[in-house]
């Protein structure tokens, strides 16, 4: 079992390394990651340049790729050839911060095991609610003791082709956590907020800010799971077509 | 009412423009696009810099903003106060290839009728199939007539919260497209090649090359529709649970 482990964060990060260390005992770990943070990168592909790839140390003293690229396209790379042994399964995270309802959408840390599903690989995603109001410090041991066990699992018992999971662990000591659940994904409250300023030279700019997102609730959903204090695994797949509505539209005059 | 025009390929871009020009007859038009091309570039925040804003004109001497985020940082900045009425509506593109099957993840264009789908607001991606073997030049007239008569539609009888639609329109003279079809996301073939260089220092580069993507074409999808001379109009939504796999899911120990 060949395991890419990768992020968004950046190859520093360290989330990266607890990942990596929690997969050691399941298989032969590459670590290929991005050389900085993209942070809410979406799901991107960098074909109007080049992309470099350089070996650096993880804080443990192991070996890591980094690359110049999103963290799609590093993971693009790894599956592509890059690595001597094509991975198998594609773990992403642990990210700092929860990735539940439309967050899904602009992260990162998913966008990287929704590359490995369309090449064909499981996928997990693994993050941890470091933004809960609740949450002195991000502690990355429990999200990487559920991280493993949901890779076992995975490796175990595998996944549809084309599905991949999202994990979301509470930001509370391991003994505190609950167990798992499988939900689907739930919603979330955005507060953003422009923040128009004026620079030392009299022109404006522009910050995208606000109070941290929110959520509701409902017990089956991702939200709701982290608030129960839950560990939430959500199912994703990859059609974003709003099959309910065809039928519906198919009835205008277009 | 207030259409905010945008894209993903850079505000100079010649379907950003025909697009604009499509959607004067509907209401007012504004337009917010990048500064630069971001193809392919997913669904992004930019929250750890500011961002600036500049007034530039298009090729037929209109006004318009750049930014220089992300496309969908552009939309967020138009929806979150920085013109000085909100849009009722968001139409990007055109965009000079097609979104179909698994591009819907990676594109800009689709990714900023998301952002807006996430604000509320009813929302249209307009793509033309300019890879296509028989596209000799890429035309936007078609695609923009077609983007225009789709927007009418929805502005006459609306779409359902948190919809938006996905259009792709063949690389045809206007007089040879068959009509519109309400279709799924279909299946993408990627033909992705990961070509390694050498640079003049003799340090390794790498490409994400290969051949334009083809695909499975199955007449209700989008791949099937554009095949068929049609243009396809598949609505898309922001949840991406894979639901059918919650209860089987939910029976595995986790």
């Amino acid at each position: 079992m060949h395991i890419l482990v990768t992020n968004d964060d950046g190859v520093q990060a360290p989330g990266l390394l607890a990942l990596a260390e929690a997969m050691r005992p399941l298989g032969r770990v590459s670590v290929v990651a991005p050389d900085r943070n993209w942070s809410i990168a979406g799901h991107a592909k960098t074909l109007s340049r080049p992309l470099r790839v350089n070996e650096v140390r993880l804080a443990d003293g192991s070996q890591a790729l980094s690359c110049d690229g999103a963290p799609s396209d590093c993971v693009a790379l790894a599956l592509m050839g890059l690595l001597d042994e094509k991975p198998d399964l594609v773990v992403s995270g642990i990210n700092p911060t929860a990735n539940m309802g439309d967050d899904i959408t602009y992260s990162g840390t998913v966008a990287n095991a929704m590359e490995a599903a369309i090449s064909g690989l499981p996928a997990v995603a693994v993050s941890v609610d470091g933004l809960d109001s609740s949450c002195k410090t991000v502690e990355f041991a429990a999200a990487a003791h559920f991280g493993r066990r949901v890779v076992q699992q995975v490796i175990d018992n595998g996944l549809p082709l084309r599905v991949y999971l999202n994990v979301n662990v509470p930001c509370l000591p391991l003994g505190e956590i609950l167990g798992c659940v499988v939900t689907r994904q739930g919603k979330r409250l955005y507060f953003d907020e422009l923040i128009k300023r004026i620079d030392p030279f009299g022109r404006p700019y522009y910050w995208i800010g606000g109070d941290p997102p929110g959520g509701e609730g409902e017990a089956d959903t991702d939200v709701g799971a982290l608030a129960a204090g839950y560990v939430s695994i959500t199912p994703l797949q990859l059609d974003l077509t709003e099959h309910h509505e065809i039928e519906n539209l198919s009835r205008r005059q277009w």
